[in-house]
């Protein structure tokens, strides 16, 4: 049985929610980020990033919350979470999830923690602007995607592991200035992925009250 | 035939090194960055986030490097340069590709242009700093998961794609304080991956010259 290493609306929420819309038997271990547990000596035997989540699976222990959800895609291929591989579906499933994790949430781990990149109280506050900005930027190209694209989804007809992938981030912009759901095919695209009873599991499971995005 | 958008040394690096490894033809396409041309509304059609590479692939155009590497080694399964799928060797793969793409790579961003996060020189100076640091931090990991491995590459015995990613990023580090070759295990990786002849005819194609890391 899978176990996945958690903490409330953490990068864990989307490989949680690919487990139930697989809707196989797993486990959640939560890891107490108000006591620092992700710093913990035993946890870093499991991710020496000390971040979270971790999933276990037998033998295989992995960090990384998109390799997750590309494993657990593969080892589940009838959920039909990723599409074919070697198809030009597939390789645009790869794009969005790159950028995604390498541009989206990379910039929003400055918004969040600013003083990793700046000493004085006043370049923090820059560094926190301009990731917000950024991070808006970002956000209008995923915006204008959408609207050319068939929907509902981000690849379109059929929902992807990448659709929890945009959810999770756009949950994390929920207190910016302009947030995801400001923009009309954005929040359509994330009542649509709400909607899914996999989502509404995953989210009660980890205790998420509202505004879920 | 592909067609791979670049500038010499750019994220197209890895791509065109697998390329290379694959044995494939294809054709490069220089992307004047002197001229800003990866900002022209002929290359933002291609990409709209505006960053080099692009892979066209018959009437697929792929940007995000780390996909583009994902795609040719899935396109050419015989080159051996993913594991197999569903694998927990392919599960680590993921892991390394989403580590070196999302946290490594994303961090250099702010060593290069920290003007993107501050407004100040003292500020940008800030910037600057920690995000070499962090690199640092980051290699650090990279280097003691080496040194635990078989090698000589980053998954052990066999040549994968994340190795000639990992030299792209590792060359990037080249004029900071305390580079990746400094380190002993990295600079033995590093050693391995340029000797191979797909890596030294894609430097000599893109004209780079040495130090070539």
């Amino acid at each position: 049985m899978y176990q996945l290493y958690y903490y409330p609306g953490n990068a864990n929420l989307a490989p949680h929610i690919l487990l139930e819309e697989i809707g196989v038997d797993y486990q959640l271990v939560l890891v107490e980020r108000s006591k620092n547990e992700q710093k913990s000596a035993a946890y870093l035997k499991l991710n020496p990033a000390g971040r979270i989540p971790v999933l276990i699976d037998g033998e295989l222990v992995l960090y990384e919350s998109a390799a997750i959800c590309l494993h657990l895609a593969d080892r589940h291929a009838a959920a039909g979470l990723a599409p074919a591989l070697g198809s030009a579906e597939r390789a645009q499933f790869y794009k969005w999830l790159m950028y995604l994790t390498n541009t989206v949430q990379a910039e929003m781990l400055f918004y969040f923690y600013p003083e990793r990149l700046a000493d004085d109280a006043a370049a923090v506050a820059q560094v926190k602007a301009h990731a917000e900005r950024r991070v808006g930027d970002m956000l209008e190209l995923i915006e204008a995607e959408l609207a050319a694209g068939a929907g509902p989804y981000l690849l379109g007809a059929h929902y992807r592991a990448v659709d929890a992938y945009l959810l999770m981030l756009c949950r994390w912009t929920r207190n910016m200035g302009h947030p995801a759901r400001a923009r009309p095919h954005l929040a359509r695209f994330l009542d649509t992925v709400m909607a899914r009873p996999a989502t509404q599991r995953a989210y009660a499971a980890e205790g998420i009250a509202a505004p879920f995005y």
